[in-house]
Parts: structure tokens; sequence; C-alpha cells
């Protein structure tokens, strides 16, 4: 069944709306026909909805049911990334969004050779949250992950302390997932490197607020498959895979 | 350290060789010096060697140490893949080699929307191939991943029936793999769908032989996505990631 993600305010009681590029979507790309049912989330719950009325500007829909979004997995999983080269981050935030993680904070770090600025990376922004958008549409998740601003590699180790648990993805070593994360962890940060990884007062840095540093085995992953492989494993060891 | 696959004849005691394209690449693109160290890969083996010369056509060698490759998981994972649209299949090869994959299978299902022709997959093969060589140099395999030509689905029920463990992931459902996959495992077969996934049929045909079915959780991933994932989690359980 198809989905759409739509504000608070767009609920109210039995009816919901669905506007604007969606509602033209439904009507025109989609062909669907009064009466058809579709999927509305909203705030990691998914409502059974049956179409009343259609225009370009707006969908009318009746509530049939309400259920938990079936969607998410049990563990909030923050990947932190460093920003890598090319269009690299576009794969990173598809592929985290159909693993199941919640959110995306690009973090600049001393090995970044793309170092976008503020304003450029604005724009760059919005296009990887229209493509976590769409990766959450089409693999069923209840809530849309987000792409974050550029954050420092400072305020990503402090950030990675305030998680239940931190981890650093080092090539030069540390624990494997599988002694460091246990079935019952709610709250996960992941830092992980661009190209070349990290230099050692990085992971330093991390480690002083808290985080746990992780190895990966002896294959140097490339830093777009570091990322989808340590959610991935995360998810298992967590029972969302 | 650079590396460099050869074939068995080109290491005769204390003497290797490397010809032909690698050759040129170490002279030209590379610039390595007389004296400097790299790394020749054979069988499974990695020998350090120092170069004593360089031409165009033949690299000569000094052996000077051998073990056994370490970038080798201990689990033997074949990967059989139905054929996806477009060039998919290159992410799924690449990511595969680099998760430590010793084997990549086309498989031509119900669903499958690509059906390319023995003669057109003759090339898109050897391309394949090249992209399996370049990740297996660039993450430090000591072995080189195959691609194997396109086997039909029976085949391939048949070949999983034939590993010490079977897979077939079903966006049905089945069982997680961490409650299919010991850590003792040494040889272990996944089959994963094209877009669209498999027809019960397959699945049938699959369990009948004696393959597991395997469920990846309540989000759909795309068909690229749910290999990388996969072989991630196998490593994992395994004790290779």
């Amino acid at each position: 069944m198809p989905r759409f993600f739509v504000n608070k305010e767009d609920i109210n009681g039995e009816h919901a709306f669905i506007n604007g590029a969606d509602a033209v979507h439904i009507g025109r790309s989609l062909r669907m026909r009064l009466g058809d049912e579709l999927t509305v989330c909203c705030e990691g719950k998914d409502y059974t909805c049956r179409l009343d009325s259609v225009s370009d500007e707006q969908c009318g829909l009746t509530v049939l049911s309400v259920s938990e979004g079936s969607g998410e997995p049990s563990v909030r999983v923050t990947l932190y990334q460093a920003v890598p080269k090319s269009d690299k981050l576009e794969l990173i935030v598809q592929k985290a969004v159909e693993l199941g993680a919640s959110e995306i904070v690009p973090v600049l770090t001393s090995r970044c050779v793309s170092r976008p600025d503020e304003k450029s990376f604005r724009k760059k922004r919005e296009r990887l949250n229209k493509i976590a958008l769409e990766a959450a549409k089409q693999c069923g998740r209840s809530i849309v992950p987000t792409v974050g601003d550029i954050i420092s590699v400072e305020e990503c180790a402090k950030r990675l302390g305030e998680h239940e648990l931190g981890l650093i993805c080092y090539e030069k070593g540390g624990a494997p997932l599988s002694e460091t994360v246990s079935a019952d962890r709610r709250d996960i940060g992941i830092f992980i490197g661009s190209e070349g990884g990290f230099d050692e007062a990085e992971v330093e840095k991390c480690r002083a607020e808290g985080a746990k540093v992780i190895g990966m085995g002896p294959r140097i992953m490339r830093c777009e498959t570091a990322p989808i492989a340590a959610i991935a494993v995360v998810m298992s060891l967590t029972g969302n895979i």
C-alpha cells in the first residue's frame, strides 16, 4: 500500500489530509480512485486511510485504523558520517534509512577531502533529505529520518558521549560490534570515517567522551560500505533484522 | 602496501613475476622504485616481495616472506543473486567482495525484469569480474572472488542444498539470520531476490532441497541492499567483522 508522511495538523480525528506534491502524485501518477486505501504516517504511527476526495491541491481521507508504526526498529541509531567524496553520501543516506537508522549527521574530520561550506551544503542537505524521505516511503518506515547539519569532530565526540552507547569505527582496529552491542540497547550513535579513515587524535577525542572503539575486521571497507555494514550488524544484534 | 594477484606459475621459489597491465601500472602509475616492497597474492597466500626489475612487460621480484592471506574470512560465502535491473549487480559485486564473499553467482528468477541472454551476459560478466578483482585488491583480499555464469532457480536450489548451510532471503518472512547462522559455519550459500523478490514456488523449491528461509525484518530493502546487509550480518555472526 502506498505510504505518505504528513504533519500532525493534517490528521484531525477521523479525517486526514495529504497536500501539495503528494496530492498530485496520488491523483496523476498513481491514478488512485476514491475508495482506494493508503497508509498515512505521522510521528511514528501508521494510519490506514480511505481516499474520499482528490485534487491537485489536497486529498481528503477517512482514517480507518491506527497502529504503532511497524517499520521502526527497537533501537534508535544515529549515524555520524564523515563527509565522503562526490555523491557517496547519497548512497549512504538511502541505505542507512532502509536499514533503520533514525538520523544521519555529517561530520567534518581532518581527512575529509570534500569540505563543503555551510551554504553549498544547505542545498546538498535538501537533496539528501529528499532521498531520505523517498527511501522511508519505499521501505516502509514510520518516521522520516533526517539528515542534519555538518558538525565538527569535537561536537560529534560530545554527542557520542550522550548516547546510551557511542561507537567509533576505526580502521586500525578495536572490539568487534558483536562484543560491544547487546540486544537490549535502545540508543546508539555510530561514527564512521571518510576515505582515509580517522587520525588517532580524533579517535582519542571520542574515546575521552566515552565512545567505544570498534574494529570491522581485516578487510578495508570503502567509506560507503562501512556504515551500511555497521548498521546492518547493529540491527541484527538488537533483533531488528 | 599495493597488492597484486598472480597465477601459481608466476611464483618460483624465491622469485615472483608480475606481468602485463599490472607491470605497466607498477612502473608508470604507481612509479614504484627498485627495492620497494609490495604484496603478491596467490591461491590464498600473501607474499611480501621486493621489486628487483621493472618493465612494461614484466616486473621481477624477490619473495621476502610468505603468510596465510590475512584478508580471508573463516567462512566461505557464496552469494546467489537474482539478476537486478540496470547496473545494480556492479554495486552488489563490489560490496560483496569487500565484505568477504567468495563467489557471486547470478540467477534468473521468474521476477527478474532484466533477462540477459548468454552472449550479452558474457560481456557483462567480464566487466563484473574486473570489478571483483579491483575490489579484492583495494580491500586486501587474498583471493579474487569470481562472478559465475547465470544459472536457473532449479540449479540454484540444488547448489544451496550442497552447501553446509543454504539460505534464501524471503521478503514475506522467515527466521532471522541471528537464529540460523552459528559461529562455527564454514560454508554458506545465500540466495537473494531481484526487484519484486521471489514467488512462493521458488522459495518452496529451495526449501525442498534443504535451504532455510530467512526473513530480514519488517523494512523492505532494495534488492541491492539485501545482499550487502545479509553478508555483513553473516560475517558478524561468524566472527569475521
